[in-house]
C-alpha cells in the first residue's frame, strides 16, 4: 500500500538525527546563557546594578511566551485536524517541525540580534521569537498540509528559518521597521512563501485525493479546540514582545477588540454568501482569526480600539470572501493549491495589516504619544525620522517581505521536488496511513476510501 | 429541510453587521485607552509619579485575564458540546455571543463605571469584566441550548449585557456589596435570567426532539475538556478582580480547595443517587464546577481553607442532587426546560455562593483582617459600616439580583417569541443541520435521526 | 454484565465522604493562611516590613501554577483517553484522585515543611507542591490505568501521597538534595511505586481485555491533547518553585530546549524501529516528553542549553526504545503490565534525570554559578559542602527514592488486592461501561467487543 518511496525507515531518522546533532553542536560552539539567564550574571546584576528578581524579563515575558507557545503547539496543530484522513500528521508534523523551527531559529536569530564576543545568548525573549518563526513556518505547513512528507517539512523548516531570519533582520535592525506582532515578518512572509512552494510543488492529478480533503463531524471539533486557542491567546502573540508597560497592555487590548470585530464579520458573511444562509465551518474556524493578524504591525501603535475594531471587522469580511470566492479561483487559474486557505487567513490579513501598520506609523504625532513614543518609534522620538518616513519604511518592508517569501518559497519548493524525499503520491494525499501505525477503525476507513470508486463513501467510514 | 424561518441568510448578517457597526460607532464617540494603557498617560505616571512599568496594572492581572478568557471560550464553548449532534452551535454560537458581549459590556459597564470627562476608559481590567459579563450571558445560553437561533441568541445578549450592567451597578456601587468572583452578578443573574427566557420560550412538543438531547461518547469527552479548563481556571476567575497582593492569593486557594471538595462531593452523590452504582457524566461534567460559583462571593474574604472546602463539597452535593431530582421536576411542573442543567450549577450554588458571602461578611472582625480590611470591606473599614449591616446589604443584593434577572429574563423571553428570528422548529431542536452545513458523516446521522421512528437509532448513527 | 465486586454504590460514596470529611476536619484544625495569604499578616508585611504587593510571592508563581495546574487536570487527564474504551475513566478518575490528592498532599507537606506553632500555613507554594505530589499519584494511575477501581484510586492515593511526603522530607530536608522538577521525587518515585503496585496485582488472564487496550483514531486525537499540554508547559513545571530571578528562567529555558531535542530523536527513533518505517503515536504521545523529565532535577543547575538538549535527546531514543523493546519484555518476563508505559517515560528518564542531576551538581564551580550559588546549591555556597559532595548526596537520593518506592508500591499493591474493592473482573479491564452510565453508541461497541469471539472486531465498532 505504501510504495518505496514513502517508507520513511532510514530518511526521517536520517534527517532528524543530522539536523538535531548539528544543532546540539552549534549551541555547544555558540550559545550561551544571557545576562538575565545565567546564575553567575544575573547575580551581578543584582549586586551591582541596583536590581531585584522581578526586574528579571522573566516576570514581565513568561506568561505571554506561555501563550504564544500554547499558539504554536495547540493552535496551529489542532487547526489543521480538520481533515478527517489527517489529524495524527496534522498534529504531529505540526509538532515535529516546531520543536526542530524553535532550535534552528535560536541559531538564526541569534546570529543576527544577540551575537555578542562570538557567542549568541538567550533568554525568555529569544524563547518567543524562536516560537514567532515557527509560527510562520506553520503557516506554510497549512498550504501543504497533506501533500508532503516530514522529511521535506523539515527542509522547507531548515530553509525558511533562515530566510525568516535574513528577512527579520533586514526589516527590523536595517529598516527599521516595526512588526511587533509579525504581519509582515510571520503572516505575510509565511502565507507567500508557503504558497510558493505549494505552487512548484502543484498536483494536476490532486484531484484522485480529494474524497479526503474535507472534514467529518468530529474532526470539525477537534480544528475548533485550535481556532479558539489561536484567537484567544492572540492578544498574547501580538504583546509578548513590545515594549513593558503601556505598549504590552495597549497591543492586548487592541488585538482583543480587533478579533471580536472580525468573529462577528465572519458569522455574518458567512451566512450572507451561503445559498441557504447555513454558516460554514472553515469560515469560523479561520477567517474569525483574520483580525489578530491584521493588527499584527499597527496593534502596538496608538491605533484606538475602535480603529482596532474597524481592522478586525474588515480582515474578517475580506478572509471570508477570500475563502468563498477566492481560494477557487487561485487553485483553478493559478494553479495554487492551499490546503488551509492560508492566502485567505494570514496572506491578504497579514497585507492588510502592514499597510495599516504604515498608516498608523504615518500619522503619529507627539500629541498622542508623548514620552512613549520613544518606545513605539524610537527615531521618530529622536528626531532622526518623520512620521510619514517611518510609514514609507513600514511600506517598503512589506514589499521586501514579499519579495523574499515568493523568491525564497519558489527555490525552497524547488529543492522539495527532489524524488526521494517521500513525497505521497497524488492518490494518497491527506492520508495518515501513509507514514503512520493507524488503529484498526481508521484502516477499514481507508480500505473503502481507497477501493471504493464513489468518494462520498468515504465520509461515512469513520 | 430547513423551512423559511430557519433561513439566516439575511437576518444574521444583518443583526451582526448592525450590531457590530453600532458598536464601532459608540467606541469611536465614547471609548479611549486608560492612564495605564495610552502611551502618554501611562508616561506621565511613570516620570511625574516615581511609577515603574512593573506598577502596571497589565502585570498584576493579565495571568488571570488570559484565564478567564480561556473559561469563557474554551471553558463554556466546550463544555456544551455534550449534545450529539450540536457541537458546531454549542462552541460557535458561545463563540459568536462572547465576542459581541466583550464589546457590548465594554460600553455599558464603562457608562456605569468609567465615565469621566464624557469617556470611557479602558484597560485590562474593563477586559475582565467584559469576559465577565459575556459569561452571565453564556450561563443563559446553557439553559436554551439548542433551541434558539444564533438572531435568538445575539439579541438576548444585547438585552441581558444592558441588564447585567445596571444589576451590577446597583449592587457594587449603590448597596455597596462585595461580589469578586459573581455569586450574583454572573451566576445566579445567569442562571434565573435564561430560565425565564427558556420559561418563556417553552416548548410543549420539544419530545418531538429528545432524542437528539444527549450525547455521544466522543462528544462527552469534548465537554470534559470544558468541564476541566473551567475547573482549573476559576482560582483565577475569583481571583482576578480582588485586590492586589493577599487578596488575590487568598482567593485562588480558596477557589481552588473549594473546588477539590466539591469534585469529591460530585463522585460521591452521583454513584449513591444511580440505580447501578454507576457514574453519570452530566454530573461530573457540571456538579464538580459548583466549588466554584459558591465562593464567588465570599472566595476573597477570610473565609479560611476548610470553609471553603464546606462551601465546595455542599456546593458539589446540592448541584449532583438537583440533576437527579430536581431538572426533571422542574421540567415536567413549572415547564422550565433547562438544556445544560444551569439551574445546578449555577443557579443554586450561585444563591448559595450568595448567602455564604453574606454571613462570612457578617463575621469579619478587625483582628481577622488587621490593616486588610479596608481592600475586602472598605465600608467597615472606614467605619461606615458594622459587619452585620455589611452582611444585610450582600443579602439584598441577592434577592435584587434575583428580581432583576428574573423580570428581565421574562421580558427578553418574550422579545425573542417573535416569530421572524429564525428560531427552530420542535422537531429540529438540538440539531446543527439547519444552522450550519455539516460533513456528510454528520448528515447521513441526520437524516436517519429524523425520518425514524426509533429513537434509539440516532445514537448509533454517529 | 456488572457483577457485585463492581457496583460502587455503597463503596465510592462511603470512601469520598469519609476521606473528604477527615480532610476537612484536619484541615480546620491545623491549616491556616500564610504570612502572604492572609489579610492581616500581608498588611503586617506591607506596613511593617517595607515590602508592596509586588513582592507578594503570588506574582512570581501564579502564572506557573496555573501551566502546572493544567498538565495535571487537562494533561495527565487526557494523555491516557487513548484508550477506545476508557476515555471517561481515564480523564475523570484522574479528576478524582487528583482533586483527593491535592487536599490530602496540602497536610502530608505541610507536616513536613511548613508546620510552626502547630499549625500549617499555606500559601501559591504549597500549592504548586500539592500539584506535584498529586502528578506522582497520577503516573501510578497510568501503570494500573483500565486495571482499578476509582476505590482502589483513592486508596493508593492516600498511602502514596504520604509516602511521596516522607521521601521528599528525606530528600530535600535530610540529604539536601535538589530536585526542582522532580525527576527523583515526583517521576522516578511515581512510577516505580506504580509498577510495584501493577505487579502485585498482576493479571495472568488480562488476554482476555487486550482487544480493548489499543486505540481508535479520535481518541488518539484526544490523548495528543495531553501530550501537547504535558509538552508545552514542562518549563513551568520544573521552574514553578525554583528560586525567583534567573532561577526560574534558565529552568524554563533549559526544559524548552530538552524538550525540542527529545521530540526529534522521538520522531526519528519511532521510523528507525518501525519496519515499514511508520511513525507510531504512543511514541509520540509518550516519549517526546521524556526530555521534561530528565532534565526534572538539573533544570536549574548551569546544565547549559547545549547540556540539555543533549539529555533530552538522549531521554527521547531511550524512551522510545523501552516502548519498542523493553515493555513486551517486562510484561511477559517480569510480569509487569504497564498500560500507559510509564516505565519509558517517567521511569528510565526519572533515573537518567537523577544522575544527571548528580553530575551537574558534581560540576558546579564558583566561576560557573558566582553568587547565584546560593540559590542552586546554598550547602556548597556556604562552605559546608564541595561540589562532588553535593553529587553524592545528589545519588543517594535516587537509591533512597527507588527503595521508598519500590518498598511502598508493594505494600500498596497489597492493601488494594482487598477483594472488595470493586476491582473490574479480567474480562473487564479498560472498559467503561463497567463504571459508567455510557451513551448508546458506546454500549452497542460494549456488546459486541464481549460477545464477538473476534477481538479484531472490537475496534470498528466503535
Amino acid at each position: 500500500m505504501s510504495g518505496h518511496t514513502t517508507n520513511l525507515r532510514l530518511k526521517l531518522p536520517a534527517i532528524c538525527f543530522l539536523l538535531q546533532l548539528l544543532t546540539i553542536l552549534l549551541f555547544a560552539v555558540f550559545v550561551r546563557y544571557d545576562r538575565e539567564t545565567s546564575a553567575r550574571l544575573w547575580h551581578e546584576e543584582l549586586n551591582h546594578h541596583n536590581k531585584s528578581n522581578r526586574d528579571n524579563d522573566f516576570y514581565f515575558r513568561y506568561p505571554s511566551f506561555q501563550d504564544v507557545h500554547t499558539m504554536i503547539f495547540i493552535g496551529f496543530g489542532f487547526l489543521m485536524t480538520f481533515l478527517k484522513r489527517y489529524g495524527f500528521g496534522s498534529v504531529a508534523f505540526n509538532f515535529l517541525i516546531a520543536a526542530f523551527a524553535i532550535q534552528w531559529s535560536t541559531l538564526i536569530q541569534g546570529f543576527f540580534h544577540s551575537f555578542h564576543d562570538g557567542k549568541i545568548h538567550i533568554g525568555i525573549e529569544s524563547m518567543i521569537n524562536a516560537d514567532f518563526c515557527s509560527g510562520a513556518v506553520l503557516i506554510s505547513f497549512g498550504a501543504v498540509l497533506g501533500k508532503t512528507s516530514p522529511v521535506q517539512l523539515l527542509l522547507m523548516a531548515l530553509f525558511e528559518v533562515t530566510l525568516f531570519g535574513i528577512n527579520e533582520y533586514v526589516l527590523l535592525s536595517i529598516i527599521g521597521a516595526k512588526d511587533a506582532g509579525g504581519s509582515m515578518t510571520i503572516h505575510t512572509f509565511g502565507a507567500y512563501f508557503g504558497l510558493m512552494v505549494s505552487r512548484v510543488l502543484y498536483r494536476p492529478q490532486l484531484e484522485k485525493s480529494r474524497q479526503r480533503e474535507g472534514s467529518v463531524y468530529h474532526s470539525d471539533l477537534f480544528a475548533m479546540i485550535g481556532t479558539i486557542y489561536l484567537w484567544l491567546f492572540w492578544p498574547s502573540f501580538n504583546s509578548a514582545i513590545t515594549a513593558h508597560g503601556d505598549d504590552q497592555q495597549r497591543t492586548a487590548m487592541n488585538t482583543y477588540f480587533s478579533l471580536a470585530a472580525s468573529t462577528l464579520a465572519t458569522f455574518a458573511t458567512s451566512a450572507l454568501v451561503n445559498g441557504e444562509g447555513k454558516l460554514d465551518m472553515v469560515h469560523i474556524q479561520n477567517a474569525a482569526l483574520a483580525g489578530g493578524v491584521v493588527v499584527g504591525t499597527s496593534g502596538e501603535m496608538m491605533l484606538t480600539p475602535f480603529g482596532a475594531m474597524i481592522a478586525g471587522f474588515l480582515a474578517g469580511l475580506v478572509s471570508t470572501l477570500g475563502f468563498k470566492f477566492l481560494t477557487p479561483i487561485l487553485d483553478s487559474r493559478l494553479k495554487l493549491q492551499d490546503t488551509c486557505g492560508v492566502h485567505n487567513l494570514h496572506g491578504m490579513p497579514g497585507v492588510l495589516g502592514a499597510l495599516l501598520g504604515a498608516l498608523v506609523a504615518a500619522l503619529a504625532t507627539q500629541d498622542i504619544y508623548g514620552d512613549g513614543m520613544a518606545d513605539v518609534f524610537p527615531f521618530i522620538a529622536d528626531g532622526s525620522r518623520t512620521a510619514t518616513y517611518q510609514g514609507t519604511c513600514q511600506f517598503f518592508a512589506l514589499l521586501i517581505t514579499l519579495g523574499v517569501a515568493v523568491v525564497g518559497g519558489s527555490l525552497v519548493g524547488v529543492i522539495l521536488k527532489i524524488r526521494t524525499l517521500g513525497s505521497p503520491p497524488d492518490t494518497q494525499c491527506f492520508e495518515d496511513q501513509i507514514y503512520w501505525e493507524v488503529p484498526e477503525d481508521h484502516q477499514d476507513g481507508y480500505t473503502t476510501a481507497v477501493n471504493s470508486e464513489d468518494p462520498d463513501r468515504s465520509a461515512s467510514s469513520v
